[in-house]
């Protein structure tokens, strides 16, 4: 997807047809096998598409799909998203009353911090029913094209703020649980909505230094694809998700959203997504980049012919649209790729209840009263408080307060109101800024306005804040960076603080009071002036907290809330940047390269992925052990399945134990280590995870961290799952609080053979433009 | 300056009170030297300073002066600007009729294309004349920080659009003409305004990858800052400039504001600019800036305090008012400093008038009728039309057009009305875009709004744009980029085309129609696939032309004016922004830079510095060359100037014949080349310009190219400039058209010594902070 400007115009297409139905009854379809609900949904697909002209096929290509009025069928906006509720693309919110607000959750990387699948399920379904609310009332689409699950590769990336963080099991994971709460059960009749996994593949970066998202050609080994950036991937087609979006980067040469190898090799073939139901669309106008400036395709009819022989079933825009008839003119493709396209559409609408009787439909029933209910409001609070992070406390929190008590809140996201939400956000139910939270304590409030964040470096704020900070018992200081420094388009160019905030919190803490730093926005910030100075007593991390975000902060700050929130990214030290570009898509460390996320990081980071302090501390043990020694013979020979990778290794409880007084969750992170399979190594890398609820002080309760076969598996040079002789050690948390060590023996076992890219791919290049579009300053290692 | 988001709050302070002035009749000062209009303005301002007490000398330090009430010193605000028409900066535009609009001139960059000092000073006079009617309105200052005179080093430069162009001679000889304008010749009485030469020095990036203005630290070679970063500087002390602003950045690590090196030892030693009543004013809060991210000075107090020493005079912003009483009880500085400082603003403003009676002052009679005049709004289109550049063509322009013709305009300049006006703008008399100048002229006009520019890729607009270029019969495509990517805090990360924008003009190319291209904005745009698609007939560049603007660009496609502009700066091609780093200060070429500049860039410009066409041909003779051969001893013998650069070398004549049968102007440019003095050779540099007007078809007239010594001269690696033997050619255009030889013998003479910065300048430092604030991918010599 693209940024926003666009959308102007788009809407008045949108408007008012999202939501119109075929008439299976009345209409002249009522008698064709699409209409015949005893059909299964790729019958009642292809008998439809049989009923099409080939102009009206080649118009079905586009997301804005306008339909065939002969037949009944209306038009249809593929286009529609809900990263962390409804958003307001393609989503017609009402002015006023019914329909003007739904419920709006924090972005992914502050749920993300959570480590609670189970809340991305609440989440996830409140989302869907809020949607088909809004579809039944003509307001918005049944597929959404979400999640965002490209790992959170380099800190500078604008949208890393749409993903839940860095690490490829914590994606998957998460994406899981998602989709189940998005589509709902895969036996239910009808599916809640359509989710959309994206971008597929490789896509992390939109405007490095010149480097365009449009024209990067992001080199990845097939290590790399396999262990870091694909995990996700294949982990929506496990949960059975009904689209993928490819990207607009290419991988390793070739434009995603053209090639056969990704699309078809891998996606449906390896991974078996095969269910005629499910669709690929394009990124918006990706299939255009595959022309200009891919330079992939010598012509425009080629490159809608390449994407659509690729698998490319849906074009986001109007170039398929327009150039397919060329295309077609020129014989580049013939009517049955288009048909399988199309038949893949329908089923997926078949499977949306589209030509379905409504009476028969619960999710046709859904009106207004089942968006913003107060379950989803107080849900959406608990996703702000559960994802919040402590990284520094002296003692300080939660602060002790009374009615006299007099707070100084300042700073640029001390009165933010939309930009608690982030991106792609719909217009949420209500907007509570941390002034308006701290503002319903019975106590005294001072604010003042400034400085202006990131990219202000005035300082005539502080002729305000100096009396107003004078005036207060403690401070808290609330900024950090937000959607006008890390956007979709355009990519951080510095991971510091910068603008005049340094010298204004350096002055607060100067005054020597009580001061509380929260650090805002979806990237991190290097927050070592802020750790580092003995005047600061306490730092948190809130991310975007969404609709209730200043009411999460205030409770936690105030002991109404405990935090356990971890770090779903590394806080790297703001030198970081200059030591490797983005361009380079490797993990691990090389000549220009310290390593990337705290897998392979290879100097010391500001603060870990997985830091998070508590109001208390807790210990871990795991009372009973797996065995010492195992054979991989023995461990895959009773596993009949054709996916090794996820026979089960050991179900591990963790006995967690609150060792002080405050009533407190606790994400048990299980982390594996250990020299087994190929140098380097990574330090670790996270294979489980679980949160436990409100454990008591003095009380314990016990964790399940389950491993697979997969768990233990590591990635070879040609992309092959491998199981390794070697040494294993679990961890549990940073730290750790308790660990385990096991040895396998014998000889290496693949568990995934993975297939190898074709040798020579090379484009019908663009005459006219060569070295035009040039790389920037890449340094990725090109290994296909 | 920095960008616009803190203007909104300053505003209100400024209203109604920036042209208070003193009362020197009836006031507490009357009997006072500061209102004896006998005596000299230093002796003024020295009787006014003796009667402060230090809290009100330091409050007069910040921009926004609060004047001292008890003494009738009425609140004074510095910061106005000026750049190209009175700015809406800190100038009140009224909401409707008089004084809610004046003359909003083309972009610098586009009136540096026009080669016309006379232009310029005309420009200015006019400028000058609307301040002063706003000011006697109370509605703008008497000081404006204009203009920004750093060479456009880089073509990603985000503010370059500000500036005339690449060259220093061109720079040097323009802002003589400009401050002339300004401020009135010297022997005036009263100065009109007074201008501010900005940003001294070496700064010209806003923010490259990290990069940011505030931290940089340039690493500039004495040669290239004598050569290349500071000859417009030095002329604009001959000039007789009123105020200089030091700039964000360091110069060899010492930050400017904070440099005695910059700003005594050059600027006021070397130079001579040492009237009491000429200040030096920071950036905006670029003193903040020498704590905090230069960390240059280790305390608030000691920036202060340091800046102030330096010979900052005005602190734009708050920093010094809030930190100077510190600094003061520190015994960091003493008042004879702070004296220094005031004596400098209040000699400034009774060179304006500010304390004399306003009947004796004609400036102080100027009101509304004064402003946007018809010779000025006449001016205005004419600078523009002067600007315009003409790339290619082959022979379709200038456009046959009658009644029955069909234009089509498209291209997201097309309907520009904003965009005309560039940054720094004001509130224009009215804005005529390209469409509304085709809809005057007696045809039909098709217009279809998209492509959405540079950052948009989306291909929907082809929808309605090919209908309409279907019904055209010629087609205009108009746009570029505009200050959505090039704007004061960012630089360009790209030069190329972008956006859907090359397969929209490519599609509008296969229809086979007689098909313009104009490219616009500041910097350029590798244009060579619309110079290279033999289906595309001209090519022109418009910069930001203003408010008459659409009107220049229709007049010159229609013939009713001819293009004469010349390019200021280098075309590059795309690739040259992955060659070198913004960081490399560096203009020869090296390891990671291939050059900068027309004289040094090593490889093929796609159009040069110069480049320009028009609707006949030149020739051109230099009918007296000067002798072949002269000893330097002898050419500098008869010169008994301490300003050996300034004494002349020869006058020549350069006889210019239209021999086509158009009318145009021709811009005669004057280049030297040759093998003198230190290897490597610049290719050529400009020495000298001048612009003939209205030569008629068959018809000659003569420029006279004047050079001085210090045309001939060049610079050693120590910044000295000094004349060498060798031999030298003048050439006339690129081309050239006719070229002239002779050589110089003897010993080769030091013109200009120059002062070397002290050995060991290092900065005090702030702890805690140590690699926080990192330099970027800087390639710069550090030659210091």
């Amino acid at each position: 997807m693209t940024t926003s400007y666009r959308l102007l115009g788009a809407l008045s297409f949108a408007l008012g047809v999202s939501a119109l139905f075929p008439d299976c009854v009345n209409g002249p379809l009522k008698n064709e096998t699409i209409c015949d609900t005893s059909a299964s949904p790729a019958e009642r697909a292809r008998s439809l598409v049989k009923l099409y002209t080939l102009p009206e096929k080649i118009n079905a290509t586009g997301s804005d799909s306008p339909g065939v009025p002969r037949l009944g069928i209306p038009p249809y906006e593929w286009w529609n998203e809900g990263l962390h509720g409804i958003a307001g693309m393609y989503t017609n919110f009402s002015d006023q009353g019914d329909y003007s607000y739904s419920t709006s959750f924090p972005q992914p990387i502050l749920m993300g911090a959570a480590f609670d699948d189970a809340l991305i399920t609440e989440v996830a379904t409140v989302i869907s029913t809020e949607a088909r609310a809004f579809n039944n009332a003509n307001r918005t689409g049944l597929d959404f094209w979400t999640p965002n699950i490209n790992p959170y590769r380099d800190p500078r990336w604008g949208r890393g703020q749409e993903t839940p963080g860095e690490d490829p099991y914590h994606l998957s994971s998460y994406v899981q649980a998602l989709i189940k709460g998005l589509q709902g059960d895969s036996t239910d009749p009808f599916k809640r909505v359509v989710a959309t996994c994206k971008h597929f593949a490789g896509y992390d970066m939109e405007n490095w230094n010149g480097n365009e998202r449009y024209q990067f050609d992001a080199q990845i080994s097939q290590q790399d694809l396999v262990e870091y950036y694909l995990p996700p991937f294949k982990s929506c087609v496990d949960a059975n998700v009904g689209a993928f979006m490819c990207s607009y980067n290419a991988v390793n040469g070739v434009p995603t959203c053209a090639d056969p190898y990704l699309l078809q090799t891998i996606l449906r073939e390896h991974w078996g997504w095969t269910n005629e139901e499910q669709w690929v669309t394009s990124d918006c106008d990706a299939v255009q980049n595959v022309y200009l400036p891919h330079q992939w395709s010598s012509t425009r009819e080629q490159a809608v012919a390449d994407s659509l022989i690729a698998g490319t079933d849906i074009n986001c825009g109007t170039y398929m649209p327009i150039h397919l008839p060329g295309a077609f003119a020129q014989n580049l493709v013939n009517e049955s790729v288009i048909d399988t396209a199309l038949i893949r559409q329908y089923s997926s609408l078949v499977r949306l209840g589209w030509f379905d009787p409504p009476e028969n439909q619960p999710y046709r029933q859904l009106g207004f009263d089942a968006v913003a209910t107060n379950a989803s409001r107080q849900l959406a609070y608990k996703a702000a408080v559960e994802g919040i992070v402590l990284l520094k406390n002296d003692g300080i929190l939660p602060l002790a307060l009374d009615s006299s008590s007099s707070l100084g809140i300042f700073g640029d996201w001390a009165n933010a109101t939309d930009d608690l939400l982030g991106n792609y956000a719909g217009i949420p139910t209500y907007l509570h800024s941390p002034l308006w939270a701290a503002q319903q304590l019975n106590l005294t409030v001072h604010y003042a306005q400034g400085p202006g964040g990131q990219t202000d470096p005035t300082t005539e704020s502080w002729l305000s804040i100096q009396p107003a900070a004078d005036a207060s018992d403690i401070i808290i200081y609330i900024a950090g960076i937000n959607n006008d420094v890390e956007f979709e388009g355009d990519d951080r160019v510095t991971i510091a603080w910068s603008g005049a905030q340094l010298d204004v919190i350096g002055q607060l803490a100067t005054l020597g009071k009580p001061m509380v730093v929260v650090s805002m926005g979806g990237g991190q910030l290097d927050s070592s002036p802020i750790a580092n100075n003995p005047n600061i007593s306490a730092l948190l991390w809130g991310g975007y907290p969404g609709q209730d975000g200043g009411v999460a902060i205030l409770d936690i700050l105030t002991g109404k809330a405990a935090p356990a929130g971890r770090l779903p990214t590394t806080q790297y030290p703001a030198k970081y940047i200059n030591q490797v570009p983005m361009t380079d898509m490797a993990l691990r460390p090389g000549p220009n390269n310290p390593g990337r996320t705290y897998r392979w990081y290879n100097d010391t980071a500001v603060f870990e992925f997985g830091t998070g302090l508590h109001y208390t501390n807790f210990s871990a043990s795991i009372p009973s052990a797996p065995q010492q020694n195992h054979s991989i013979s023995d461990l895959t020979k009773p596993c009949n399945s054709t996916r090794l990778d996820l026979c089960a290794f050991a179900s591990l409880a963790i006995n967690v134990t609150n060792t002080g007084a405050v009533t407190s969750d606790y994400v048990t992170l299980g982390f594996l280590s250990g020299t087994h399979g190929p140098a380097p190594y990574p330090k670790k890398r996270l294979v489980s995870y679980q949160r436990l609820f409100s454990i008591e002080g003095g009380a314990s309760k016990t964790a399940t961290l389950n491993l697979t076969l997969g768990s233990l598996a590591r990635v070879d040079e040609k992309g092959n799952t491998v199981l390794y002789p070697g040494e294993y050690r679990l961890e549990v948390d940073n730290g750790p609080l308790a660990s385990v060590d096991f040895t396998l023996t014998g000889e290496q076992k693949v568990l995934d053979e993975w297939p190898q890219p074709p040798a020579n791919r090379t484009g019908k290049g663009v005459s006219g433009f060569e070295g035009y579009f040039v790389p920037g300053y890449g340094s990725g290692q090109v290994v296909l």
